[in-house]
Parts: C-alpha cells; sequence; structure tokens
C-alpha cells in the first residue's frame, strides 16, 4: 500500500529517474514496515513551471510525499523518511550554481475508507 | 467541492478515460453526500516515470484519491472509496500479463481553512 | 517548507502562470507565517483530462493546495488560504460562457517525521 511520489523542479534535467526508483524500492523494501514488496508503487513527477521563494536566485526542489495506512509509530515514519531522503541526496542531481531543497513528507492514510484489490 | 484524481501507470495504455470520467462523476452525483454535482471535480493523471516493488514482474497500477471536507461518516466514506473502486474495476485495462493493483484512498480537508468560490 | 501546488483545468489556455507563480510567492512570503522566503515552493500543473459533475455544461476550475508544518493556527490557516485565494481570483483567466470554480485548501504536514535539508 505505500504509494511514494517523487517532484522535482524542471532545473534539475537528466534526474536519473530510473536507478532512483530502483534504490528507492530496494530501501524501503528492505525496511520491516514494508512487508508485500508488490505494494510499494513509487513515482516520479516533474514540475514545470514552478519558482521558489522571491529572490532573484537559481533554485531547485526535489520533494518526496510517502503516503501509509494509518498506524505507524512515529520512529518508524521518522525512519522511512530518513531512508528515502538517504537516497535522494546521493542520486539528486547538483547543477553548479543552483541551491537545491530536498524534503521528506510522511502522510498517514485514513486504514478504513482505503480499498485495495488486485485486478 | 469533492476532488477526484485518478492515477494510473503507463503500462495501461488506452485507458478509457473520458467514458470512466462519465462513470465516476455519474455514480458519486448519485450519493446523497455529492449534494451540489457542479462540486465534484474529477481528473486523470499519466504517471510515465514509476516502479513497483523491486520483482522483475510486470505491474501496473491505479490509484484513485477523493478529498472531502472533514466531517463525513466512517460509513460514508468506505461507501464513497467502494463506489469508486466499482467503476475502476470495471473500466481500467487489464492487459495480459500485466498485474494490476487497484486503491482508492478518501482525504479528508480542513474545513475552516477552505476556499471556495465561482470566478 | 511551505508547498504550493496549483491545479488547473486545460479549458483555461493562456493562464498567466509566470506572473502568477511571483504574485503568490510575494503574498505568502509577505505574512509572518513564511519565516524564510527560500522555503517557498511553488508549481503549476495542468489537468489535461478532467470532467466537473454531470450536467453539460462548460466548465472548469483551479485549485490551490498549501502543505504546511502542523501547528498553525486555524486563523493564520484561513489568512494564508484568503491570501491564495485573492491572487487567484485577480489572475485566472475567465472564458467567456465558462463557469470557473476556485478553491484553496490548507494541509497539515506531520512534523515528526518531516525531513528537511540542502544539498
Amino acid at each position: 500500500m505505500p504509494h511514494l511520489t517523487i517532484e522535482y523542479s524542471a532545473n534539475l534535467p537528466h534526474y536519473p529517474e530510473a536507478e532512483t526508483l530502483t534504490a528507492l524500492n530496494a530501501a524501503l523494501c528492505a525496511h520491516p514496515q514494508v512487508q508485500d514488496e508488490a505494494d510499494l508503487k513509487t513515482r516520479f513527477i516533474v514540475a514545470d513551471s514552478f519558482e521558489i521563494g522571491i529572490a532573484p536566485a537559481n533554485r531547485a526542489f526535489v520533494h518526496a510525499q510517502l503516503r501509509l495506512l494509518a498506524g505507524r509509530t512515529p520512529e518508524a515514519k521518522k525512519e522511512l523518511s530518513d531512508l528515502i531522503a538517504a537516497v535522494l541526496r546521493e542520486r539528486t542531481p547538483r547543477p553548479q550554481g543552483v541551491m537545491v531543497q530536498l524534503s521528506v513528507e510522511i502522510v498517514d492514510m485514513d486504514r478504513d475508507s482505503y480499498a485495495k484489490e488486485r485486478l
């Protein structure tokens, strides 16, 4: 059930999406909170139209959002967040002269109304 | 006010988006929780860059997220989730040899800070 | 840390994204809840495939979602929501014969598991 979405600004070209997807899924599926590896669905989104702050600076971002069924402990959520940050820290391009912000957010999904099946 | 977003992986080509949009809106607007049909805003997103789990299997997903102002009962939320799942179950392509996961998530939106108007 | 995403339906062509990004960031960074202007990351998404309600009417939408670390007062969240609505009300195209809905949603992000760094 975990849904992971990685969004990055379009001024980070040549983002190694394929290898980052593989690295993220490997890292998360090794964590005990992900019980069935097939449940982890990870995707990339590129933000083509964006602006960061108000200063005339050269800035970029990469933001991860992991959505999990509610019930994880704060410790488990922090561990998952740190795992994701570690993978993105290593793989995110750092173009010269660009300040790159990395952030990771964990979201609880409502368990009672969640529907899930394999077609 | 309901916002419905359907996301699916790009290995589900020929997804019948137009007829699924019509079917989703018809199903949800017939439910008493949707009081003004014009409020229901449904959209599709295609995930072009994705990976599911770590096994070398052929996998796809379709994930629906319905965002509602907070205050619905758990029963109402489950009903809406089931309605959406039923429409998607019927319309989602099932390419041969591909394991397709379907999921539906209901999200409460903060009521006090929600702004809404018609321009 | 604030993440602002503006989504609009593709039947609002010529949306002035660049000037709206600038206006949104200027308005929000002037608010005391945004302490470091560089933290505000704003982006646009266009919904190409969408349907609003079930009537055969010509309808469009623009929806803003602002994600903030939890802990803001309801008053602060309402102020931020109103600021965003004011900018979008002024800048959103209103094609003749199209009913345009504007909405703004504020989302609390889990503070304990949030990760953030500059690369």
